[in-house]
């Protein structure tokens, strides 16, 4: 399979690494969740070449994940913002973190704590069903195939 | 930033990244979720070379998150089962496909459909707040530091 085939596949998980599988896209938006919004803001933190920055914040704003907003006339400068559709990427990065505090995150422990507004408390993210509300784990699903499912790998579908 | 230095950032996105940031190890635990285990078995559905897939499963044994284990003696065959931290990477890949299903499945709709063992019911995975069970979005949460927090970017604390 050639990568840029993926958004094709019968597949969310490879539809969504389509968008934000590229190494540093995941990171462009955990920096947009922390309000990092500026060109040089990204570059500073994320330290690659700008050209490589450039790319990136291009085809997340083509993919519709962030938009490109003046803030400044004479000169005009942009600034990258979350679309609904990246601020949905919200789960995505928070299991990152709930994984990576769990297992890579050593002894001095989580560099960042999240607070839950509604109701003022830190937690943790838990992956929930949408039917009960109770915990989902690898153990208490089972997967079937739905409406869009292809026997065809690469149908097309998407 | 050198991808070989994201384990030693103060952030769990880029140490779950260091392990999964690669484009292709996301798929590959994506198929060992729908109980895939053999290499011949990876290469037919993720089409990749062999010397490719093979470094791969390499990567994610030595980071913990598979294990090979022998199934056949004479001759000796092995096969890749997720361990306990890869197990807990549901979240991540659920969190994906919630997002791929919201987004990017068009018309036909969902490939997969999720049924929560414990309720039995067909469900959207949800990512909630451990402390008070509700939903948790991009517009409810607040970052704070947390004690593995570094003012420097690639502190030695991981």
């Amino acid at each position: 399979m050639r990568w840029d085939e993926l958004d094709r596949e019968a597949c969310s998980v490879a539809r969504t690494l389509a968008v934000i599988g590229d190494r540093w896209s995941l990171l462009i938006l955990r920096d947009c969740f922390l309000r990092v919004r500026r060109f040089e803001e990204f570059e500073a933190r994320l330290r690659i070449t700008r050209h490589l920055l450039a790319d990136r914040l291009k085809k997340l704003v083509a993919a519709g994940v962030l938009v490109r907003v003046a803030y400044q006339e004479r000169p005009r400068r942009y600034e990258y913002r979350l679309t609904e559709k990246g601020l949905d990427l919200n789960a995505v990065l928070l299991a990152m973190v709930h994984w990576g505090d769990t297992h890579m995150a050593g002894e001095s422990g989580a560099p960042k704590l999240y607070e839950h507004r509604d109701c003022g408390g830190i937690f943790d993210p838990t992956m929930c069903c949408s039917a009960c509300g109770g915990a989902v784990t690898a153990r208490n699903i089972r997967i079937l195939d739905g409406p869009g499912a292809a026997s065809a790998p690469a149908a097309n579908d998407g």
